[in-house]
């Protein structure tokens, strides 16, 4: 796809749409919108629109698309595999002016939100109203509700209340043409046609861009408890995981998360933790509910479970403040492994049972190559985050070799019934190994949604596949 | 598009490909397979095939896309959309010889089966293992599991346990080349590309034929409590139903009756039970779980709403035996009224608050256009059937008139922000009303994924859109 670049007449014409005030162009204020959370990565828009209205997107989605220019949207700029990098330049078109709850809706258990409000800010919203929306990513304090639908983002708590899929009703999207649709209705059930709704969530804003969100509410959880596992390795830990569910328990976070992981953030965050020298691998599990006893009954399962893989130790968190501590050092992992080293992030997801076989499977692959590893992340789902540390590794194998070592993490990945990424998305960063999991049929059906939707290819050009 | 008879040629190629005694050509067989639950529809397939493999499936498909002959897939024709039934003629594969059950996996809680299992004969070698696979359509005792998926079904437990949606993990599909790929991973979580497994969800057999199904299991809940609560207006029964949500309690169904549903069943399934001249409306409210504390106090609850709403009893069943005669009572309805009279059935689903406004509309426009109308079903959800009975109408009325009424009972939902199917499917019947929610943009964008998957339009042609 030939692209055309931004001239002086198109840029008029989007000062004309959005506001001169809201249209930058000065390289030193593009700077924050050239990044996201992927890396060190760097790709400057040409230009960057901050619209407030579908009416607006429409105008700018049809001026690019009449004048070949590439568009980019941009939510919080939290994702970590490139999504939101503008890498073909073009126009960014900045989300952030649609941070408005537009509804909480009681009768329905319902609500419809602007793309661009806080994850947790929303989260905060209903929860005001005895409510629960639990799609909840480690960057929820930061990112954008928007970014979680286009990534099929999920966080700590899918592993009980199900994928954010689950929860996304219906949504207003702008396509490159202009037009401005609902994809579906606002009913928690829906089978009238190929769903678009459906389509839309994790198609990383390729084809069309979102401006609505309606989405399920369910009734929030009055109790919870929170207890953390130590185990002198990594196989015990992963293997104990599969074998909670088992036991008849559907805890509403399971996380594992490694030794290093977890000395690197009480490094960087100075959380206080009394890390035991044969400790290796912990895991986090929270049980929620609405009835004390059920929970302790549950909790009291989970221990027997524990008990049977070699745990060395069970910490109950018994207070508010010790909790939030707690899943503090899990958030902050991936921010504090950031801070200490140079890394990738792959997002690894296989069926929960092969965790263990994944986790040491990493490891050798680690040692062939050279490199060192931080595993964590929602072991609950078979979903291992897996930060890649240089540490010894030259320059020279880092930037060459290094690849061939990611590939055999993929394909050890697939070959245990996996994927390339359970929530991360495939964004810029993941492409490249797209075709250890897919074959030359899925990316013609892609490519041919892909056309559909968009026929000149103007958004997120360089994505995906 | 133009298709093509089936030829003496063909035919002979549909034969090596599935053996002769698998194929059928016989005026008296092919009668099963002209009609499915819908009405009283009969469409002949020219030939009918019983292929076993996915293998056999590719070569059937092969043949027909080079030869332009309609290919419609069936399962167990239960469906009440009409979208099993060969309207252009052509080859019909009957799914009836996947009936195996390939794994239950335990250590992932994951199963795999094959499109042509009895929905129930699966939920039940679950059930033995202590697990829950909890998408139970009504006609769960003979409906196939392809099927369900092909319509995006539900039953009464998703108001609790999530829609088909949550439980597809990955599919095997067929296209119509020839083609054979697995849509997905076998994981919970999932963002690598356009998500083709929620793309088949609920497309009806349109876009390829699923072989293979990988569904998630989840731990079962080992009691539970099941209640009728009896109104004297369905305006107050339907009221209920999202104040019960309110009180933040998610029964494991909630379903709703009117009196001449009731009626119909006692006649026909002579279900002895006492009811009283005052009540025109119940609701059947199921909770579920694995404390008998918290299910009496989420009774108790319920109950509190009741009473605002002016219901006039609670009959509590105190037995396996009662609850099952109460569930039979509602899962037979739908088999009672068909027994009785000429009827029309729509599948309305609106925002749960909406109920009473859509089902006291249903009412007035059934006064308008002369039809008495018998709603039922899934009222937690929104879900309501519409059994349109054509009681003192004129056949005239019935054959030309009655659309205009139907058309205003989508027109209504529609306003109510519902759409025109909830978990039956557009199929052949609610083909026409289609445009009463969707835009040509819509059509637009589904006729082009259509032919991405299938450019000549061989699969289950003439259906939703």
């Amino acid at each position: 796809m030939e692209f055309n670049k931004i001239t002086p007449a198109v840029l008029s014409s989007i000062k004309a749409i959005v506001g001169d005030d809201l249209v930058i162009t000065g390289h030193a204020d593009l700077e924050k919108y050239s990044h996201d959370e992927t890396e060190d990565l760097h790709y400057y828009p040409e230009v960057v629109a901050r619209p407030k209205s579908p009416e607006e997107i429409s105008a700018l989605l049809k001026l690019c698309n009449q004048n070949l220019v590439p568009v980019t949207v941009r939510g919080a700029g939290t994702g970590l595999s490139g999504g939101a990098l503008p890498v073909k330049g073009g126009l960014l078109i900045a989300m952030e002016r649609f941070d408005h709850i537009i509804d909480i809706d009681l009768e329905n258990l319902q609500a419809t939100v602007e793309p661009g409000v806080i994850t947790e800010t929303f989260m905060n919203a209903v929860a005001e109203k005895g409510l629960l929306y639990p799609v909840d990513p480690a960057s929820k304090g930061s990112c954008f509700i928007g970014g979680n639908v286009s990534h099929g983002s999920g966080g700590p708590r899918v592993v009980k209340y199900g994928t954010i899929r689950e929860y996304v009703l219906n949504l207003q999207v702008v396509l490159p043409d202009g037009d401005i649709i609902w994809t579906g209705a606002n009913t928690l059930k829906y089978a009238s046609g190929y769903n678009l709704t459906q389509l839309m969530i994790g198609s990383e804003g390729s084809l069309g861009v979102i401006t609505k969100i309606v989405v399920k509410l369910i009734p929030r959880p009055t109790q919870d408890a929170l207890m953390l596992a130590s185990f002198t390795t990594n196989e015990e830990a992963a293997a104990a995981v599969s074998a909670i569910f088992r036991a008849g328990v559907v805890p509403s976070a399971l996380e594992f998360m490694e030794r290093r992981g977890v000395e690197w953030v009480m490094e960087h965050d100075a959380i206080s933790f009394d890390l035991k020298d044969d400790i290796h691998a912990f895991l986090l599990i929270e049980v929620d509910g609405t009835n004390q006893d059920v929970i302790f009954s549950d909790c009291e399962k989970i221990n027997d479970v524990l008990e049977q893989f070699g745990c060395r130790n069970v910490l109950f968190a018994d207070s508010a403040a010790q909790k939030e501590e707690l899943w503090r050092m899990r958030r902050t992992m991936a921010v504090s492994v950031k801070s200490n080293t140079v890394y990738k992030e792959e997002d690894t997801v296989v069926p929960r049972a092969a965790l263990p076989h994944l986790i040491s499977g990493i490891k050798e692959i680690g040692k062939r190559y050279g490199f060192e590893s931080v595993c964590y992340g929602h072991a609950g789902d078979g979903n291992v985050h897996t930060n890649i540390i240089k540490a010894g590794m030259s320059d020279e194998d880092w930037n060459n070799k290094l690849k061939d070592g990611i590939r055999e993490i993929f394909e050890l990945t697939v070959s245990l019934g996996g994927t390339i990424s359970g929530e991360h998305g495939i964004g810029l960063v993941q492409k490249e190994f797209m075709p250890v999991k897919f074959s030359q049929v899925h990316f013609e059906l892609w490519r041919g949604i892909k056309k559909v939707f968009d026929p000149n290819g103007i958004l997120n050009p360089g994505k995906i596949f």
